[in-house]
């Protein structure tokens, strides 16, 4: 089983299962079905099955899933089991946010550094927010922190003129993840997992469905 | 022409198209080639011109693009030449950081209103972070304020449990577009343009990729 040839959209969908789960889970409920967890994910159950058959068998023949075991297995598969190390880099409103979600790092995401070009000012800002202080760095630590903190993933919330030379920082440290978050497209050497993640373009494509519908 | 036959990535990656054009346009540029117009999308140029064809002819041939005029065409593909009219629903980190976003509404996207489940407390909060007055209602008033401010397109920002409540609430509103930022699938009726765009699903992508790699 190659895992990389696995569909994006079918990844995208077990993070919404472990969603499920959990919340499952948390209700005190052991089994579920293919086509309760189907519905609660907003799927039908023939997608959760093939979904799930190009990891293994999890199902049990007339009694379904068992709910922990699932969640278990597919947080094993998204390599969800361990700590992945975080930093966030630009801490304007979206990247103070993030530095402040609750939900967003509930589990095993942990934000280890936040940097802004101006760290003191930035620094200020968001512990008035928070009531403690916060450490904000600036970008030229990012090598020495990088590799001191073991950071996994960076996160580019900079302002989008200014993406393109933060991924040529991050391509000299040992961070290996970046999730950017502005309209930039931002180019990196091989060896990086970048996905792009703007706002706007999932707004037009809503604007774009109704704009049509309408017709 | 069937426009909602066209594929949701070729119309993420018009919205792409259109940031890039836009940029060109500012440093004074006029003409672009699909292959300058590719590099700097970061895909290449039989891709540009494959997803430019669902909508008609519009390069000139040894010329390329007119960049204007591309992105005029564009925007009108997209439904981007109107305004649209935009809630947030749930004011937590999440919610105050997109009302306070200015990237993110530059163009053709207006908050025209905010909700949350404790308006005075909220206003308080956020106006403290502005500097001046800031309008939070209750979600109660959703049905009547949607009508008169003629809410196209309503952001769903509150905890993942609360999300159903708000969409079933957004189903009894002339509001048709609905954007999720929670992890929980909500069930609308039909006519409606849900997206979910959910941080971790993202994230959770990233980190797949970085286990599968290190094997």
């Amino acid at each position: 089983m190659k895992f990389s040839k696995v569909p994006e959209a079918t990844i995208r969908r077990l993070s919404t299962y472990v969603h499920h789960l959990e919340v499952l889970e948390k209700n005190g409920e052991v089994v579920v079905s293919s086509a309760n967890l189907a519905r609660s994910c907003g799927v039908n159950a023939a997608q959760v099955r093939k979904d799930l058959a190009y990891f293994g068998e999890f199902g049990i023949r007339g009694v379904g899933y068992y709910i922990k075991d699932l969640a278990d297995n597919i947080k094993t598969i998204l390599g969800l089991n361990r700590e992945w190390r975080v930093a966030i880099i630009g801490i304007g409103n979206l990247g103070a946010s993030l530095l402040l979600y609750k939900e967003f790092f509930k589990n095993n995401y942990k934000i280890v550094a936040a940097f802004d070009l101006n760290p003191a000012e930035v620094a200020g800002r968001v512990s008035e927010r928070t009531g403690k202080p916060v450490e904000i760095l600036h970008p030229d630590r990012l090598k020495e922190v990088a590799k001191d903190r073991r950071i996994d993933i960076a996160m580019i919330t900079t302002p989008a003129s200014e993406a393109q030379k933060v991924a040529d920082l991050i391509a000299q440290t040992t961070i290996r993840g970046v999730l950017n978050f502005t309209p930039a497209q931002i180019q990196m050497p091989k060896g990086f997992e970048v996905k792009n993640y703007f706002f706007t373009a999932v707004l037009d494509n809503v604007a774009y469905l109704l704009r049509w519908k309408r017709r």
